[in-house]
């Protein structure tokens, strides 16, 4: 569980408030307001705040005085419309900012993506906890193969348990070192009186990249669409995939058509090449092609044959 | 009045609807939400939607779990510190979206600012209203002659008249062009049966800068400021400087405390340069300094004596 | 021919300076630098500077001490992976930038590219030259009866007449009144000593949408490829496409294998929906298929059929 | 030094080869071309390319067919008019490149500059090598007490020396780890071949965060001025404050007159809020002012008698 019971009490308290609103409001997404999604071992995510909804996306294609929205049918039309043609701005116009708790790693992967706004906890000025992730067993792979960045089979047995014994380990003395050079415990109680203790700015480089750290992260639905298109995908490593599957479910309840036609036009779907094009009209004509006479490589014929859903 | 009776109604509408949510309000910027506020002849703001408000900033700036707020006055002192350090990151997780109606010319100043998002009525799509921007008489200015980007004196007699039935006269015949190479009326309906009408993409060429377009604009508090701080100075064309009033007085009621901060340490406040400060130190020190070996230009020194209210 | 001999020669002089650099350099590009390529019957588009090649995309993606590549063969599979997997930021690395002579209506899409530099000619400080874009004949298209956004058939006759007619008669109208008001002919000399004349940020409001400006436009390669796959588009407005093709070339200078793989997988590639993808699974498993089975609408049936190749 | 003799050789490789080009070309700059200049304990900064001068910002500001440029005196007096009023733009039509070797927890603060185009070294991809940022003994400073994210005294003696032995050794142990983990040497060797070895994606986090990552870093002249001017404040942490003084030489030499105006309008300046102005100009009028009836807190009132040279 990773919320302490008063930050428990003080989201409670946060949702117990309720205050009427002339704002587009989500029903759906205020069930779920403020409420910490676990990820990983001691991570979350949580929805703070958002701004608009399917509509009003709608109202903004349309630059309408009032809603903007005709039959249901119509409005789903043009978000499906907009989504097909990569139409985006109107998508823009929504909004959504989220608090998340997650290992330091994990955090540098994720702001890669400019376009949203952050505010990250400072280990300048505060004292970080000790919490770092341990990889489950059921994700403690080897390297890859066949691909120099990702994952191959299950690591087990000895090698397994020795990973995990010294991904703990180390983690732990890293934290004791931590500590030590600040002079303060965890809750910020002195240690030594007769020592001055390391400034919080350096004390920090003594943590590794499993430890968690927390943000709130603000961003308007195209481009968490986009983060969510890459960082959902089979190639992201798990770690980010697993904070990008929690959010897939939070944009679900906040703009259901939105959601289902970014499955329909972009999660579900897929890019072919200009030669990968070629190949499929010859499939469709009957002739018969080899990926020697395609022009494509091995790793492209195999993976245009997995989306055609052929035999390699 | 900017607004048709069918406008006005669709925002008496959506002005109705009250629902609770759980998410941050602010009563005083739900008073005005969607109401159209008055900005030239015949253009306008509308706040359409927001999220956040103070608390929301100091909320980010602690990475809370609930509120994150204090007593007001420590936050109010948090909100003072965070502008007056320019630690901008905070200020960015609120957000804000107007409707504006403006003239193509204001238009093409403002989407300069390109950290925000936009949506523009298509007039590939639809067809432009009969509407152009006319100066007020008080507007009416000549060329000044020291500052080649700004106006000087005011035109008046028949120079002025002159002005205004030109201005007028090229706009109306503009758009009898516009529409008699579209073959089709404001409202819609072909003129002349026999003709194909030109392509709505090409026709809108022929109207000049001062008819008015519309948009949903949307951007966060910190971008906000930036814009209001370039865009409410008196270097400012008038005629965005007139939007940039109107949204002061909305971030007026929707973050009170970060707008007083804003005008504490940003609009009232002032920049030395090196060469400023030094002399600025001298005059403290009771040094008589001239402009010649102050190393300022003379309109420098001008601009530093008036900053410092003192004759030039 | 859009350039004064004045122009032609402070072209020609900078065409003639040659300095040695320890800077990657495209030899096929300096070979047109500061050339204008003729866009549409004014404009132009110049390359002004450059930075990077293909080498430097191979460099950056091996974060490199030296040149970062290594056979040509590997370099271009190299690139050609990133391009495939949509790696972007190798590709941010090289940046380009034009001066670009273009009517305003073309400008006020162009803008809305975001990630780019610009500084546009200032008609609030300068006066606009007497140059219009008048459309050749084989693009006097009629609103399009199918695509709300588009082109339809060629006028011809006396309507096309009658439109060119206009377009010309109005511009020339416009700029009439403009200099008029502003009491200054288009080299600047005074028209009426008695006379003031109006501001400058004023007067050009009474110019048309299709006036050229010209504005110095920078950004960095990856960026680029995206205003080229959406501005050379078919469903693009003919005015802009026309730059983008002029672009276009020059990119096949810069990065040749940049722009072979671009074309590869970008522009000469599709994008399939979910539903699409399993019609195309059914069609190649020899099946058949019916648009009104298929979950697709028409008009995305009748466009799945023209990119594979299909009688619709 | 930072470099081995197989990075020596590359860099030194590309130095020697010179090409000539019609680009604006910066002779000071070139000479230090590609040249690491060492920052920390392992860390540096190279410049691989740039694009434009000083006169490319004039050129720019003035939408110019040729150089733009004019008698040098107006064109300094330009581009500090440019500087003094903040119009950025021009200065976007400069860019730079960078190498850079620095610790994680650096790179973490730096990538929070969003307006830049970023290549990280992977380690999801490659083998970090075992280098760490130690301290030197000047630089292990005590946390402040007046400052909560700032650094006070210096440690000494035992205290001192036990940090630096602690962040030594925790550093080396978990390069011990994650080489363990791997399975692989530093320079790829399999330690063990009845192992599998860890992911590289996962091994990874058992690193500090004083690691040091390399990338290519590139940006506008503006949009690095801002950098610098945040980065290289005395509040800023000493780690990246040592970046960017390194950083600021090279913009001594690639735009001179450019890094003049910088120092004079921005870096050399001062701001005063509405309240500090209010009291400067009462002490230039020669009238008595305290604290406590300025409206200026503690902090604000010693913080502005620094800036104006004044007994606090």
């Amino acid at each position: 569980m990773p919320l302490t019971p008063e930050q428990k009490a003080e989201i409670d308290r946060l949702r117990a408030e309720l205050t009427p609103t002339r704002r587009a409001t989500v029903a759906a997404l205020e069930e779920i307001l403020y409420e910490a999604i676990p990820v990983l071992d001691h991570g979350f995510v949580r929805v703070i705040d958002y701004m608009g909804d399917d509509a009003a996306v709608v109202q903004a294609a349309r630059v309408s005085y009032g809603k903007g929205t005709k039959r249901v049918s119509e409005d789903r039309g043009l978000i499906h419309y907009l989504m097909r043609h990569r139409h985006t701005t109107p998508f823009e116009m929504c909004e959504i900012k989220y608090h998340v708790k997650l290992p330091i790693f994990v955090a540098r992967q994720w702001i890669r993506h400019r376009t949203a706004n952050v505010n990250e906890y400072s280990a300048r000025y505060s004292i970080l906890d000790n919490e770092f992730y341990i990889p489950a067993p059921g994700q403690l792979a080897a390297q890859s193969t066949s691909n120099r960045q990702g994952r191959g089979e299950l690591l087990t047995g000895a090698e397994a348990a020795r990973v995990l014994h010294l991904l703990r380990e180390d983690a732990e003395r890293a934290y004791q070192g931590y500590v030590e050079m600040l002079n303060e415990d965890e809750g910020g109680a002195v240690r030594d009186a007769g020592r001055q203790g390391l400034a919080r700015e350096l004390a920090r480089m003594n943590l590794s990249l499993n430890f968690y750290t927390q943000w709130y992260w603000k961003t308007d639905l195209h481009n968490l669409l986009n983060f969510l298109s890459l960082r959902a995908d089979a190639h992201a490593q798990y770690e980010i995939r697993a904070y990008a599957e929690a959010m897939i479910g939070t944009v679900d309840r906040w703009v259901p058509i939105t959601a289902e036609a970014f499955r329909q036009y972009r999660l579900g779907g897929a890019h072919l090449s200009e030669r990968g094009l070629a190949v499929t009209r010859r499939l469709i004509a009957g002739e018969p092609v080899t990926q020697e006479e395609s022009g494509l490589s091995k790793r492209e014929w195999t993976e245009l044959m997995a989306t055609l859903g052929r035999p390699g």
